[in-house]
């Protein structure tokens, strides 16, 4: 049931998406193009759902959460296509397919990544998004933190620099903290903020948040160690192979797989207060730990 | 006078971005560090004197316009940054300066531009930007706009493509509007946006702003071709190298004189209704036309 309510918002996500994102058309259709590429051709669209799951809580209409969701998603998107750059991680390939510059260029890749940051902040604030203006301008300040230098970016600039630098674990916290945390929790609480959510309410999602984003980074490091282990004959994850130091790495698989599910644990426990209204959550919540991919 | 108001003005508007951005302190003061560099080492501050100047006809407080243009700036020198990067113009100067990318390397200069784009609608939204959340909500939505797919990011896509296409004057129009002219109209817009001004003196405030920006794109090729001309020894301007169409191409220089002038007088006229209050306006236009860099 919930495995339902997952997979259908992540679709209605993806409409939502499809819908925002400007047609192919026009002198710019490569930027536009690109733009959709990034967005639509994949992805388990967790971030949003979070957004929706939240919202959900609130009763806040889809059209509204969907929206924000789109919104996060976009954020997302965008940092994958910059991270993947030649001059950043140089990857050629995400899920399968060929990353954004390796289709369209170095050139278009840059600027399909800004244009959708820059459209992630024009559909937050919209009217349609919410009828309250204090509540988007606030969606907009609290994505725009999660996603700046003192969030998002600024984890990556401090992952940039620490494949080559010996980080304990406060400083792999920290990192992760904020390369990863920072927008699964801020995911969670635009849906609060949506919903106009008391301080109690707002507190206990962030909280959710915070654990769910602690637990998605070390089951992400283990599926780099592990999945590559399954795969035989690589030698050794991508993470490992550039000198990145993790918490699976430091901990070993067993220790970081326990401190996965404490952490899961007590994000599904941040959510007693919402009854069983809050079981797509926890869902979420278990799947982060338990995925695959 | 009104010389001396651009100056104060500018210096004004650099102070309060030396107080907006962070410090290059924490693990990721190295982005800090590339931020502060690319926007604070120079520049005319044009669009934020807009902003602010169209402000000042509302009798809006000088610590909200100078945020809003403080905001307007970052997204300005963010566009630099990444138009400067090897994969799109390549430059290697900018104002005489190394550019972000030669100083901090592409990673570093590619995350300092995305988080400048960020933390300008993070500035945005702030209560102190102005006290009702309906205008801060207005002028997110309304740069992100001017800053996207069919303004600036846009405008740019299409320029990098028409390096080896044959554009026509519309074309060229279509082109510039998007590149240049949405900031700099936008600019203008805010700074009515944030006096709540009526819905005649928003429509000549912003014909305004597109007048001057077609004016400023013009004065830029102009410059391009004979600042090169003057500094004798250069074969030709570097768009010329580049293959670039632009209006100074198509008229030759003495046609884009008169067109330029023609648009800064008629963005002049426009102002006729604020009277002598809007002398600081004026003269940023007569300044567009007749600047030497």
């Amino acid at each position: 049931m919930t495995e339902v309510a997952l997979r259908d918002t992540g679709a209605a996500v993806t409409r939502m998406l499809d819908t925002l994102l400007p047609r192919a058309e026009g002198p710019q259709a490569r930027l536009f193009d690109a733009m959709r590429y990034a967005v639509l051709g994949g992805g388990k669209r967790l971030r949003p759902c979070l957004t929706v799951f939240a919202a959900d809580l609130f009763a806040v209409p889809r059209a509204q959460s969907l929206r924000a969701g789109a919104a996060v998603e976009m954020i997302h998107a965008y940092s994958l296509v910059h991270d993947d750059l030649p001059a950043m991680d140089d990857d050629a390939l995400r899920r399968g397919q060929p990353t954004v510059h390796v289709c369209f260029g170095e050139a278009t890749a840059i600027l399909a990544g800004d244009t959708l940051l820059t459209f992630a902040f024009e559909v937050l604030a919209d009217p349609a998004t919410h009828g309250d203006a204090a509540v988007r301008s606030e969606l907009v300040r609290r994505l725009a933190a999660a996603a700046g230098g003192r969030g998002m970016a600024g984890g990556q600039m401090i992952d940039l620099m620490a494949e080559t630098a010996d980080l304990g674990e406060e400083a792999i916290r920290t990192l992760q903290s904020m390369k990863t945390g920072a927008l699964l929790a801020v995911s969670v609480a635009l849906g609060a903020m949506l919903g106009r959510a008391d301080a109690a309410a707002q507190d206990a999602l962030e909280g959710f948040g915070r654990d769910v984003g602690a637990a998605f980074q070390i089951a992400d490091d283990l599926l780099d160690v592990e999945g590559d282990a399954a795969a035989m004959g690589k030698a050794a994850g991508k993470d490992a192979a550039a000198g990145k130091k993790t918490l699976v790495r430091l901990w070993g698989a067993d220790r970081a797989r326990c401190e996965a599910a404490a952490l899961a644990d007590r994000a599904i426990a941040r959510l007693y207060p919402f009854g069983a209204r809050a079981e797509p959550l926890r869902e979420v919540a278990r799947r982060v730990v338990n995925r695959q991919n």
